[in-house]
């Protein structure tokens, strides 16, 4: 293997063979290929892309560089979910106990914030004792036992996808659909999965906000799975305002607490379940959407949903108690109320000023090395469409002292606009995708 | 700067401000800018280009991150020669002494064999003791005292460019028109040079085959001069079979003696003061070609020219004496002469071939590491188009032992083609470009 010449000829346009990539991965991971070719290689990708064929082995590559998750050996389906990134995104923490609670087992591998957007490991970590650095083997075994798995990715999975994605990072290589698509999917195929259901976000809080590129990544990912025999379907979801009313990684937990007690805000409900029933149709749990929603509505009303939910805490290292007691979560010290300075309609509640006015109070990271204050935040109860008047509440704001108040009073006056006329938005949940193609998303008929 | 940044931009295709060029060439000559990104932007560079602010800027900041040769002082002026490089082409060896004796001082910086072409350093080389790694200070004294040093690309000259160079090789970058031209004329301007003429080769032969890239890689170096007032001159010689006769270094030495002396193989002779009489001219020494041509003949003749090639091997440590006893250059051990098979033409002598004859006889580098025989080549009488009979000599390969006479003759017999109908050739010297533009060359009318 020369590898300037493997560059000449992506530079070229011409394709890689699989043998060449598995050849060039593997070198790079074990440290003999210097970055400085595989970013100028990076590069080259860029501007000709990669096929089909090549985009599997880069993937096969990238998994085959580190361990897996054998989850074999069980019967059941395994079905996971991955969020393209967004504000108040707290599905994960909701659909893991609530989809394995129903005889799925999920097993769930998150990442960390990025930019604007929230991260499923920074929220868990806000329960007290949560551990989400797990082994391989010891999560296997607690899907076994349990039926889920709350993990990051550990240096055990795919350590060259790893190394590769702080290398784009570093070298403005990142957004390239197949190399977005190759790096996640090694991920989660890794994970053992027979099933993968993706919540493609859309809208200005979506970290890919252009709709069609959103939509062309899912399509890679699909393509990714059906070549391994991993079913992957994909929901595009609004991400033009925050979803739910809580934003910040405690708020989120509690807020995933009450929405597995039956009592979440409607647009997380909905967003949630038509996510949930994907996952319990490709697990063939449930024969049709209506049948899943009033599985996914059983499950919480009866308890079984948040029961499973403390058993997972329970099971890794968490306090179970604040699934009964949520003020045992950290909490801000300065909280005030931001209300309406006028009668009118809410038109617009921004989600990335909130995603970095979250960052500006301690909530977020802005580099890697950054620790996070996990009680601050806000919580965001006026919708767009809302009709207000002034004075009403329209968002209560969680900080550390009071200067963390007044900054979160300006990140709320930025973010939420109102006016005459009350604003438009994105259907919630718009369009499916599977191998097949694309069609309008279209709302079982039932009524919970 | 933030260089991801940087990258991003050239990679959408936005240009970079002559600051941004001048910051990032400088960290990256300090080291505190990491390959990786450097050949992330090389590789973004290779799609999109750079316009030609970009390209005199990288230049300048090229030559800022090293040493100067400094003849400000100096009244005479100065030019130098570059060539594409070739098979054969000892030129160099030929105009440094000729057109310094005639008045002009010639701050000669040459490099090593690259692919199948020989570098005049390793032809320097072959005189016994000659050094070429003098210092810059000690160059400008000794073009202060006798007009002329011929000197190697030192640390001190544009180490931005040393560095980006190497990377470039190992990234399949190389090949981008702006950066070749940065490169050899960052080289060039640090020499304080008052007019270079450049060697565009063309043919077979040529390091860039491709006619139209060469024009277009010297009309880039034109304008880089032309920026900086220092006028450029391009001609376009043949390189579809070698120059002159002897092809491996201390031959090509002994062959640039004879030249010197009144006795140069015709074609090399044609080329060679076609070059120098843009020298001559861009120095105002000679008013037109003709009066070049008569200049140059005349300091030949008179052994003016000669006398000048003493004063410099002495000048660099090297023994004069092979001047007038050429036998005291390195002498292969064994000799043979390769014969005509059959009645015809010369159809083809293929330079490629011989080139890479050369290193396989041990006259040349496989890689930067190995050493060289200077003792070893060909010396081929042969040209396209000459009548021979069966039995005749078409050239005498100078070789180590019997396995490289051997070997030797397993390339001319590839090398050499004779046919029914002679070959046909590209003209000597075709076209000449300048600021202004590309028009024929045209020979002076001179019986010399």
């Amino acid at each position: 293997m020369i590898v300037p010449r493997l560059i000449e000829r992506k530079r070229s346009g011409e394709r890689l063979e699989e043998k060449e990539w598995h050849d060039l991965i593997g070198a790079y991971a074990r440290g003999e290929v210097p970055d400085y070719q595989m970013s100028a290689l990076l590069m080259a990708i860029y501007f000709r892309g990669l096929d089909r064929g090549e985009t599997n082995a880069l993937t096969d590559s990238m998994i085959e560089s580190g361990g897996r998750l054998d989850l074999s050996h069980l019967t059941v389906p395994r079905i996971d979910k991955h969020s393209t990134g967004g504000v108040g995104d707290k599905v994960s923490l909701i659909l893991a106990p609530l989809i394995s609670a129903l005889g799925v087992a999920v097993p769930m591998m998150s990442g960390r914030g990025l930019g604007h957007t929230g991260g499923t490991l920074d929220k868990l970590e806000s329960i007290p004792g949560f551990r989400t650095d797990i082994s391989l083997d010891a999560a296997a075994k607690q899907i076994e036992s349990i039926g889920c798995a709350l993990i990051g990715q550990t240096d055990e999975i795919a350590p060259a996808d790893r190394k590769l994605y702080a290398l784009r990072d570093a070298t403005a290589t990142v957004e390239v659909v197949q190399l977005i698509a190759a790096s996640i999917m090694s991920k989660k195929l890794a994970e053992g999965l027979t099933g993968l259901v993706l919540d493609v976000k859309e809208g200005s809080g979506a970290f890919v906000p252009d709709a069609e590129r959103s939509a062309k990544l899912a399509r890679a990912m699909i393509q990714l799975g059906a070549d391994r025999g991993c079913p992957v379907v994909a929901l595009q979801t609004a991400m033009d305002r925050p979803l739910g009313y809580a934003c910040g990684n405690a708020l989120e937990v509690r807020e995933s607490l009450d929405a597995l007690k039956g009592h979440g805000p409607r647009d997380l409900m909905e967003v949630t379940f038509a996510l949930g029933a994907e996952m319990l149709m490709l697990a063939e749990a449930a024969s049709d959407g209506a049948h899943a929603w009033k599985l996914m509505h059983d499950a919480i009303a009866t308890g079984t949903a948040v029961a499973k939910l403390e058993q997972i805490i329970d099971a890794q290292g968490g306090d179970p108690g604040i699934v009964d007691d949520p003020s045992l979560l950290p909490a801000a010290r300065k909280i005030a109320e931001f209300t309406a300075g006028r009668d009118g309609f809410v038109v617009d509640v921004t989600p990335r000023t909130i995603g970095h006015g979250i960052i500006a109070l301690g909530g977020g990271r802005r580099t890697m090395e950054d620790t996070i204050d996990p009680a601050v935040g806000f919580v965001i109860t006026a919708k767009p469409g809302d009709r207000v008047s002034r004075g009403d509440v329209l968002a209560v704001i969680h900080a550390r002292d009071d200067a963390g108040i007044k900054q979160g009073k300006r990140v709320l006056s930025e973010a939420l606009t109102l006016g005459e006329e009350p604003g438009k938005c994105l259907e919630l949940v718009s369009v499916r995708i599977d191998a097949r193609g694309s069609t309008p998303w279209i709302r079982p008929e039932v009524s919970l």
